[in-house]
């Protein structure tokens, strides 16, 4: 699988040698921790393949990869790829687009345009790689229509946006049925990190990966010299592994503002004074690349030199991909509790008049409304509140993509998903190290909090964690997050818990009847048992079938 | 509407002044407050009307309904419309369970049977009205179009059972196509519930209502002698509302459990005790029938003389219908996080053997490990705590349906829905009747909370809750409904959410581009605009169209 076949190494534009160098130079840069990006170079690479007279011959296939849709996330990965010295040809629904991209920002590069879908299908080297960077939904469709009449076997369509799941499901198979190699890929990173190393997660038609991976890891974030891209699995499996990191990303950035609002409203703790606990959480376990922009955000100040953040409309808007993963979770019956509270919390703001007048009928009542203590402790508590509840908010996720994987009976590797995530993406971070760690140690771990190095973490932080979420509740400071990640915890670490009311109470009115636990099971309750109680002394003898509670 | 068409008054089997006769009697044995039904009667109901003669007689319509399906809710509801002076005709896939049926439960009533199709229908009097109560689903598909080449003009067929409100649109839309009217009614109440007068949901056609008006709500419930049955809406209107209702159940079911858990493990009560508990509670602002059963639940002992619920496993089951709620309330992006919550915690119950290894490797840490206080005090911070909380559930509850009705265009009778729910159902409460006497007051009322009622109730719970809320989490006892829902509330009570900071990283990493807050808007920084800010100095001026965080 990761050597390259025949066509995929005529179409290298660069050698290995030169590559490798490059490789070196870019890496030299790496911040450790955080955003691993190197600064963009200030002069376009140059490319030992491609020569500029290539480029301008229409008639003669030039490019290795033709994107399509040049908003940000497209401009930006054509530009990364052409750092790697890969020759792109970009193209858009409105071709003016391609124009002024090619004049402006790839001006001086190896980039070429294409103004119909005839010129874009010649420029393109066989097996033609078409990547769409476009809306996702029936953008994705109306191109697949569009390019499908125009392609040869074995030509391969990328869908690098944020699709839903199901539909790569649906893609892969129509494209299959076609002689199309169809890739699903979650790019994560937002516009720094397409352009300067995204996490890359594609996943499809295997046959098409030998193609693509030259290109993909070339562009892709490295964390410790490893490529933040692997191929992810079957199907839509790249695209559902996607959309469970940014369900995880909705979590982190839910907690993060939790953090600041009890720092803000809970300990009257300025922006600049939140700006440094940010900065030193940033050099401890909760190192990413959202701390550090939360940090950025809390020292940004505006013109009047108030801090910018606190202009800003608290309504929090979403496009989808974590209410997907919530409605996935609830699908598989798996409690994937902090992602729901954070998509949840999102909806909560947004209905900010409701919440505006709220603020007028209801007041904050409490038998200790203002926080006494220590301060210090406190912060150090809370550090230690969300880094536990980000455990919890990951090993959710990976519960998650397990079930997954049996239900859809795709292989997921956890250890390159974690590794995905350790670099280029929105939720990078010295964290997923310790992630892809466990996994790579046991690859079949159950549970997170069953690695050592989790296992202590998560002991060690719960003191701070439930003092945090008791003094909250007693401060009126709303944190979902926080103590639904609390109470997950103490749910998934009890083992007997108190939904044997919950059967008895349905058996009661729903005649839905019950098991027995193992240690009471007799002659009159077997185990692995239906039984029905009649709790009343009425009723019938009929359990129910069609009644559902 | 509410009058009765001429054929409807034809096939009344009981005179109107025999009917009143009976129902003031049945009245007379209402108990007041939660389980509103009245004693099984212990001889079958004269009927005026329908003879002998006419039963026996096949050739002659003599049947005021015909239902399909002979599990519990089937057969309850079929003796309930006997006792109420219907003639029913019984009808079931294997037939065989219909003279069983006949040679038992309905033996000596006026109940009829068939044993074909066709005998099924030449039994109906027009317009004939058939009811399934089958498994939710392709049962329900498979019976329609069984029955349809069957069926006249203006025949009527309803759908009893936990149809998804989605399907129940379809179908209406399929038959009116037809000219058969549909409707999709929920039922709730359990077998109990069928059997001496349920809560009944029915949306759909209009213009089949006044042809099952009158059984519908001569076999309902009665709350303070007015019927727990409304015409609900439009399309799917009636399964939505009881899909709500169950999610409300869920919660309330949840919310009792979690109180149950604190009682046991965090204060050392004995069931007994915890009755007892139960008992008081059920005098007071928490008296429903789900308060009642849990009581007797509680007092259930084995034939070893131990409590029963002790011994029964606790993974709980579900049927969809609260995760069918929980996910469409993410697709309305209404935050109701209570009803996801209590879903999640079934799914965590029932992932029992991962629990029990998780017991074994999670330990409990805390700085206040064990109960200290006062426990009086603290059960009635408890009563509280569980009163607040199923106000909020309620609360969201009914502002998803508030959604529902604007996104689908229905009209949904909110003090009618408040109605229903008081009597015959799971969730019936003297709760009801105060939210049925806030929307009464005031229909369009925004929010529960804004009602004089609800508003003084929850400022006088907010000490005691938030205090069960802070300890529990200090006594490492899950309460994720309780928390959740104090969350929520002091989310919504709060004018200005920490979701500032969630936009500024969205622009920041994906430009995202965010709203200024009106107070702070400027020519540079206009209201009501999309504003991208160059938080790094690097980066393009694009904004995302594409990429979705």
């Amino acid at each position: 699988m990761s050597l390259l076949c025949q066509p995929c190494l005529n179409s290298r534009t660069l050698d290995a040698a030169n590559r490798e160098e490059y490789s070196r130079a870019r890496l030299a840069n790496l911040k450790l921790g955080g955003a691993q990006h190197p600064a963009s170079p200030s002069t376009p690479t140059s490319s030992s393949g491609a020569t500029q007279d290539a480029i301008n011959a229409d008639s003669v296939p030039s490019a290795d990869l033709g994107l399509i849709g040049l908003a940000v996330m497209g401009q930006n990965l054509i530009l990364n790829m052409a750092d790697h010295g890969f020759t792109i040809c970009a193209y858009n629904r409105t071709v003016s687009k391609v124009d002024q991209f090619l004049a402006n920002e790839a001006k001086g590069t190896t980039i070429v345009g294409a103004k119909t879908d005839e010129e874009f299908i010649s420029k393109l080297k066989s097996p033609r790689r078409i990547m769409l960077l476009v809306q996702a939904g029936a953008a994705v469709d109306g191109w697949i229509e569009r390019l499908l009449p125009l392609l040869d076997s074995g030509d391969i369509i990328i869908d690098g946006g944020n699709s839903h799941f199901p539909d790569s499901n649906r893609r892969f198979q129509y494209l299959s049925s076609k002689g199309i190699r169809f890739v699903g890929s979650g790019v994560s990173g937002g516009e720094e990190g397409a352009r300067y190393g995204p996490s890359i997660m594609p996943g499809g038609d295997e046959g098409a990966w030998p193609h693509i991976k030259e290109i993909f890891q070339g562009i892709s974030a490295k964390s410790d010299g490893e490529p933040c891209c692997e191929w992810v699995g079957d199907e839509g499996a790249g695209h559902y592994v996607k959309m469970v990191h940014n369900g995880i990303e909705y979590g982190d950035m839910q907690l993060i503002c939790e953090a600041y609002d009890i720092m803000k409203r809970g300990l009257g703790l300025s922006n600049k004074e939140i700006g440094d606990v940010f900065t030193k959480w940033n050099k401890g376990v909760l190192d990413s690349f959202l701390i550090e922009i939360t940090r950025d955000i809390m020292y940004f100040n505006d013109e009047d030199n108030t801090p910018l953040v606190e202009k800003i409309l608290d309504k929090a808007g979403q496009k989808g991909t974590g209410k997907w993963t919530a409605v996935n979770a609830l699908d598989l019956g798996m409690p994937v509790t902090l992602i729901a509270e954070a998509v949840l919390s999102r909806c909560l703001s947004s209905i900010k008049d409701e919440r505006a007048v709220a603020s007028t009928k209801l007041e904050f009542v409490s038998r200790s409304p203002k926080f006494e203590g220590d301060k210090e402790q406190f912060l150090e508590d809370l550090e230690q509140a969300l880094y536990a509840s980000k455990i919890i908010s990951y090993a959710q996720g990976f519960m998650l993509m397990q079930e997954a994987a049996k239900e859809y009976k795709w292989k997921l590797n956890k250890p390159s998903i974690a590794l995905m995530w350790r670099g280029g993406c929105i939720i990078r971070s010295v964290f997923l190290k310790d992630i892809t760690s466990a996994y790579r140690k046991e690859p079949e771990l159950q549970n997170l909090l069953f690695d050592e190095f989790f296992n202590k973490a998560i002991h060690k932080a719960q003191p701070g964690w439930r003092d945090v979420v008791a003094k909250t509740a007693l401060l009126g400071i709303p944190t979902p997050a926080f103590s639904s990640a609390l109470g997950w915890f103490d749910g998934y670490r009890t083992k007997d818990l108190p939904a044997n009311l919950l059967q008895a109470q349905r058996d009661y009115f729903g005649a839905h009847t019950f098991h027995i636990k193992p240690e009471f099971a007799s002659e009159k309750y077997p185990v692995d048992t239906n039984i029905h109680v009649n709790w009343t002394g009425r009723g019938g003898n009929v359990s129910a079938s069609t009644y559902q509670a």
